[in-house]
This record gives C-alpha cells, sequence and structure tokens, in this order.
C-alpha cells in the first residue's frame, strides 16, 4: 500500500502522556502510522496532503450501537418509553427485512464517516447484511446478531444456531476488519439456560458476549424476584463474563457496588449512551464511581431511533455535560477523559485493542478536524474545543487502515447519493407495512 | 430591493397552526416574505433559488448571550464555579480592550451566522463595538451595555451615564436592525439606589431593562438577608419590570411559584441557557412549570466562555433533551416547543416581535437546512430531525430582512478570514496581559 504525508498538521495522540504535536508530519505507510512528528526530508511519499488548519486524532469508536435503525428515526417522538418501544419501535420493526437493514445500515455508515466514527459495535438483526456494508464502506465493527431465546418466531433472520454458524463464517472477515460478537438481547429476556448454552458456545467458539444490562430499577427487582441476584450478578453467576473474547454489557444503569467491583474484576466493557438515556428520560447515575472503580466506560450512541444521529462528537460533548450537571461538579470528565472514553476505551470494547491512538505501528484509523472556522478559534486548548465546540460536519477526511473513507468531505466508499434514495424508500415503506399489520391485527 | 424567489422548498412556518409546506415556493420582496406556497407563473424575480433538499424556517435567535467572550472560549476548563470566575474569566477581562471587543464579537457573528442565528440579545461592554459588528454583518440585534453600579473603576467602557447617551444615539439605528436595553448586571451586584436610578432612566428614554436573576439558591438566601425579599420580588418591588421596553430577566433558576406569577403577571422574558447550566454544574429545574404558568421561555447561549459554541441548534436539542431527562418525561418540550422558543419567544425578549414565524408580511429573516444528507434521513418528521438531528453547518443559507449574510455556506457580509486571524491574535494576547497584570499584582 502507499505512502501518504499529511503535513503541518496539529496532532492530537492521545497517547499515555497526552501528547499534542504542532505544525507537524504523520507518515502512513502500508495502513500503519509511520511516523509522527519531522518527517525526513528525502521521504518519497505517494500522496501529500496539506493539513494546515487542521487537527489529526484518533477516529472515534461507537461502542453500542444498532445502526440499522436510521430507519425510525424520528419516527418515534416524545413518547413515554413503553409507547415508544410497543406502539412504534416494535410496530416497525415487525415488518422488517434484510433489505431495510442493509440500507438503514448504509445510511448510518454514511452519518458515521461523516462525523467522525470509524468504528462501531452494532447489535441487531439480519447482520449478515450489516457485515455487507461494514466490508463496503472500509469501517471495522464488531457485528452482533441479537437473539431472544424464547421462541424461533421471534427471531429476525436466525436462531441461536444459525447466528452460530453465522459467526464461524464472518469472524476476522473484511481484512480483519470485521468481528463478531454472541448476541443475547439481555437478561430480563433471555432465560437462564439460554444464556448458559451461549456461554457455552462462546467459549467453544473462542468469542466474546455483547448484551444490554441493568437499564433500570424495574429490571434490577424483577432479577431479585426471578433469581434472587441483580441482573450483574445474575448474569455474572451463569458465566457470562468469563468468555474468551470478553463481555460488552451496554448501559449498566442501576449497578451497587458489588455489581462495580464485579464489572472491574471482570473486565467487562460498559458502553454509555446518555443522548439515548435523555431523550427517552431514563434515569442514569453520573460515572465518577464507576471511573474511580476503574470500569472499561466507553461511548456510544445507541440506535437513531432513540439518540437520533449516529455523530460520536455529540456524543462525547453531551457526556461531559451531563456528567458535570448530575454530580453538580464541573470538574467531572475533563475533555481528555472524555476523548479516550470515545477511542480507546470503545476500541477494548470491539476488541480492536489497537485502535484509538495515535502513535508509530498503530493502525492508521484517523480523522482530521478542520480547527479554522469560527467555533473553533480561538485555540486556548485543542481539547477543550474538540470536546465542546466541534461538530461531526467539522471532519474532513477519514482514514482506516491507511485508506480514505472520506477526502474533503467527499465519500471514497460508499455510493451516497442512492444510499440516501434507497434508504428514505425502504424506511417509508417499513413502517407503512408495519402500521398496516398492526391494524390487520386488531381489525 | 430585490424579489427573491426560492423554489421546491420544504416550509416550516412556525405559524400558529404549525403549516408544512411541501414543495413550496418562497417569494421575498423588499425584505419581507410576499408569498408562501405556489408562485404565480408569470413572477419575475430578480434572484431564482432552487430549494431542493432544503427546508425554510424562521432564523434562530438567540435571547441572551455574552457574544464578546468568544475571546475566552476554551481558556477556563473543567473549574468549579468561583475558580472558574476568579481565576480566569475576571482575569481575563481585566486586561479587555475595545478591539478586544469588536474582534471577539466579530468571531461570534461567523459563528452565529453559520449556524442559523439571525439575531441576539447582547449583554456586555463596549457596546459600541458589537453595534459596529451589527451593521457589518446584517445580522438584528438588542445591544445590552452591562453596568455594575458599585464604583467607577469596574466600569468597563462607560458608567451608567455613559451608556444612556450610548443608548439615545444607538437605539433602532441600522435601518432599525439595532435595538437597545438598559443593562444593570444584576441584583445581587447593583446595590437597590442604583436599579431605581435605572428604572427611572428606562421611563425617560422609553427604554427596557435586561438582567441576570436568581441564578442560584445563594443568591436567593443573600437576597432575602439583605431586602427581605427572594430576587425576583426585590427587583420587582423596585419597578424593574415595570418599564416601558419590557425586562429580560435571564435565567431565573432559583425561583418559587409566587416569583413564577409575577414574571408572567409583568410579560418578563425569561432566556433558558442550558448549555451553560450543565458545562458549569448549576442546579436548574426542569421548565414544565414556568412554562404551564405562562412564562416566556426563551433560548439562550450564554456566553461562549461558559458554553463553549453559540449554536442554537446546540442549545435546542439540549433544552429537549435535558427536560426530558429532568423531568423523567419525554414528552416534555416536543420539537415544535423548542423551535418555537428558539424563534418566537426570543424574537419578544429582542423587542422584535415580528420575528421568528414565516407568514406573508412577516420580514425575511430566515434559513435555509440541508436536509439531503446522511443524519436528516428519513424524513418521517421534518420537525424532530430540525431539533434533534440538525446541526449548525447543515444551515447552507441566512437571510435578514431580504439580504443574504450567508449564501451556499459563504458568508456575504464578514470578512471571515480576517476575523478568524485578528480574534485568535487578540484573544491570545488578552488572556496574556490579563495573567501577566495578576502575576505583578500578586508580586
Amino acid at each position: 500500500m502507499a505512502t501518504i504525508h499529511i503535513r503541518n498538521l496539529e496532532i492530537v495522540t492521545l497517547n499515555e502522556d497526552g501528547t499534542l504535536l504542532h505544525d507537524a508530519d504523520l507518515v502512513v505507510q502500508d495502513g500503519r502510522i509511520a511516523l509522527l512528528g519531522s518527517a525526513p526530508v528525502d521521504l518519497q511519499p505517494d500522496e501529500v496532503i496539506d493539513g494546515r488548519g487542521k487537527v489529526a486524532m484518533p477516529g472515534l469508536i461507537n461502542s453500542h450501537c444498532h445502526s440499522p435503525m436510521t430507519f425510525e428515526r424520528g419516527w418515534a417522538e416524545d413518547l413515554p418509553f413503553d409507547r415508544w418501544l410497543n406502539e412504534k419501535i416494535w410496530v416497525g420493526e415487525s415488518a422488517l427485512t434484510s433489505d431495510d437493514v442493509y440500507w438503514g445500515a448504509a445510511l448510518a455508515a454514511c452519518e458515521m464517516i461523516r462525523s467522525g466514527t470509524v468504528a462501531y459495535n452494532d447489535k441487531y438483526f439480519y447482520m449478515d447484511r450489516v457485515a455487507e456494508v461494514v466490508r463496503e464502506s472500509g469501517m471495522k465493527a464488531a457485528l452482533t446478531w441479537t437473539v431472544f431465546g424464547i421462541g424461533e418466531e421471534t427471531e429476525m433472520g436466525r436462531g441461536l444456531a444459525g447466528t452460530v454458524e453465522w459467526i464461524k463464517e464472518m469472524h476476522e472477515t473484511g481484512e480483519g476488519r470485521v468481528r463478531t460478537y454472541l448476541g443475547p438481547h439481555s437478561p430480563y429476556i433471555c432465560p437462564p439456560e439460554f444464556l448458559s448454552r451461549i456461554v457455552e458456545y462462546a467459549h467453544e467458539l473462542g468469542q466474546g458476549i455483547h448484551l444490554h444490562l441493568a437499564e433500570s430499577e424495574d429490571q434490577v427487582k424483577q432479577s431479585l424476584e426471578r433469581y434472587g441476584l441483580r441482573p450483574v450478578q445474575h448474569v455474572n453467576s451463569l458465566g457470562v463474563f468469563d468468555v474468551p473474547g470478553g463481555c460488552v454489557a451496554a448501559h449498566c444503569l442501576a449497578i451497587d457496588d458489588t455489581d462495580t467491583r464485579i464489572l472491574v474484576e471482570k473486565d467487562v466493557h460498559v458502553p454509555h449512551c446518555p443522548i439515548t438515556y435523555m431523550k427517552l428520560a431514563m434515569p442514569f447515575p453520573p460515572l465518577e464511581a464507576r471511573l474511580n472503580a476503574g470500569v472499561n466506560v466507553c461511548l456510544g450512541t445507541d440506535g437513531p431511533a432513540s439518540n437520533a444521529d449516529m455523530d460520536m462528537f455529540a456524543t462525547l460533548r453531551q457526556t461531559a455535560l451531563i456528567d458535570k450537571y448530575q454530580s453538580l461538579n464541573s470538574e467531572m470528565i475533563p475533555g481528555d477523559t472524555a476523548l479516550r472514553m470515545a477511542t480507546q476505551n470503545s476500541a477494548r470494547a470491539l476488541g480492536f485493542d489497537d485502535m484509538g491512538v495515535l502513535e508509530v505501528g498503530a493502525p492508521a484509523d484517523l480523522i482530521l478536524v478542520n480547527i479554522d472556522a469560527p467555533h473553533m478559534r480561538p485555540t486556548h486548548s485543542l481539547i477543550a474545543n474538540l470536546v465542546h465546540s466541534a461538530k461531526g460536519a467539522d471532519v474532513t477526511d477519514v482514514m482506516v487502515d491507511g485508506r480514505w473513507l472520506m477526502r474533503a468531505r467527499e465519500l471514497k466508499t460508499l455510493d451516497e447519493r442512492r444510499i440516501l434514495y434507497e434508504a428514505e424508500q425502504h424506511a417509508q415503506s417499513m413502517v407503512q407495512r408495519g402500521m398496516s399489520q398492526v391494524r390487520e391485527y386488531k381489525g
């Protein structure tokens, strides 16, 4: 692969020392970062790019989402949670086809690349179609095919056995850009025997597990009634955290100190999706206890039917703002902490442990952000400006494994015009079909 | 002035019925909206614009800000409020010059236009220089020169008598685009006699008053100790709410039912600036009681040293999100309510009562927003997408009184390159001077 030389950059490395480089060079060779600092005069790159007025930083990583759900963006607004779910989300999804998933996921990929996301942890149905999007887009992703374990008729696409076959075919394909997780929905839907079977499969396949966990006090109460254990302790007792590929437990909003200790001991990755919690009016605690205890809290958008966007810059800022407000402590979540949660911490949750930092030898998974704009001036603090003032639209260029996915705001791998058209058609048609089915059923 | 015909638009009128027009025409004549709907075939416009893939909506209005403070953006991060103020904000401001204000305000104007703001309610010092920016930019603004009333040495620029002279010169200049307010800082800084003098001036000049009010329970306690009255009731007893130009009382976060009733009875305009409250970890209640009681709550960014941006789209979204979360009720602040707070309600706070709606005869103060982008698809709800998915950068065109301030993302009235350069230089120099002075003083 080519040698790419980007000059005159500000560089936010997010390495251990938090090194910032001013007016520096960044050289990419064979898909990895070959140099940061000052390029030798005899360098003979295939491509030279002027980075003046731009900052290079690690690409953002979305640690928990349901990307195809762009098809329900803006379709379930300002409703209480149960009506949001029962009258809208599930009604639309009842008519879901594999093609809806493909176009919804493709739309999400356009949005993610445009707002500086290079990798995502996606959990949904018909994930064979999302894998197509990952391969075509050039992004990296960990993919989880959600299963319920409460009757074949609820499984969209494939049951557990089917998703196991799919994982065998899929894991570490796409030049290593596609990883997989086993995907029980949650312990409040999946019976314990079903979770145990998944744990067995995980050991057999060398895989991890990605599930929803402890989203509310109601779930805690239900779990105590059913199993005599809180959700975290219940799934821990089933071995969910001891699987070879590790565990991603989204949300963990209703946890106590014992739960927190278990999450740390078992090195569980905990995606935090504040915009979704706020929009759906879900109670959630500030992050201090979890961060201080050493939980790997990472950032995600959750699905676009609840968040309304897949823009990790929006989530980055919201994470800092809501935590300062919740804890009534403006020192919480300084910019650097927020950035690491959205890069390195998220990278670990996807199993791409070498992502999320700019250093020699790391994969060239990076973004350029325009700082030559009114809202990014003055530059007293590049970090503060990136977290609190930058927007997804400030990202000008996106590179994964040394390949441009976006150059100067132009998508290089996806046919955006066609995707905008098809995604709109499929989304409208899907929710119409869903509503007709419900009317027939009720009639 | 010219006749401008914009075709093939989606139009969000925000009129009383909430009319949305699909694939419609919008005609501007002599700075006002002349037609919405279907243009006659024999229309002979001076300019025809294809609005396909765009929505026209009223321009956003920032009801409370300190625009020159862009110069301290990112300079006072993650600090407790008292250190934020004493060690940073006032240190920088101690070196403030009239030129710093001009370039800071010019930077803010670039940022505001780029993110769809057409008018703002600005409260700061050296407001003669902000007025220059308003005249040059073509925006509309209500300007307030802040005075403290506790000794001439604290007055930046002019004391009360000076600002009164300035108001006489300034009010309703700039083709009517510049309005003014008398500007006591707040009742916790300004002595009652000083507030009374300002009330007298307001009656004499036919002016209104723009101040900070009831920002914290501490202020309530202090006011009760000093005056035996809560802040709202204290300033009410001084006649602050009874002045001819009306009163803008920013924040009003610590209020009780009696306070609320007074704010309604006196038709006080209450700017709400949630991003600043969150970043500075200030407690604030949800809006339900105030909205149900009928308070004119409008939206603002507050200063960019606390908010970090002047993007009203960010404030629009945050208003809905934080209110749903605070009240644990996802039905709070539906999209339409948020949009009206950021347009019509804010317009009233500026004294531009005819702004904030697209209807025939209204001034052509409007923006075009690109909806042909991944994060704005599908379009199940234009309103939801505008509030929860749109970003300032989606604004492509901005018009005030029928004049383009931005066309196709290009600023038409301001020299953005020079402003970026000068604002950066002045901001850096100002904070350096401020810090040197503090070192000298301490040394």
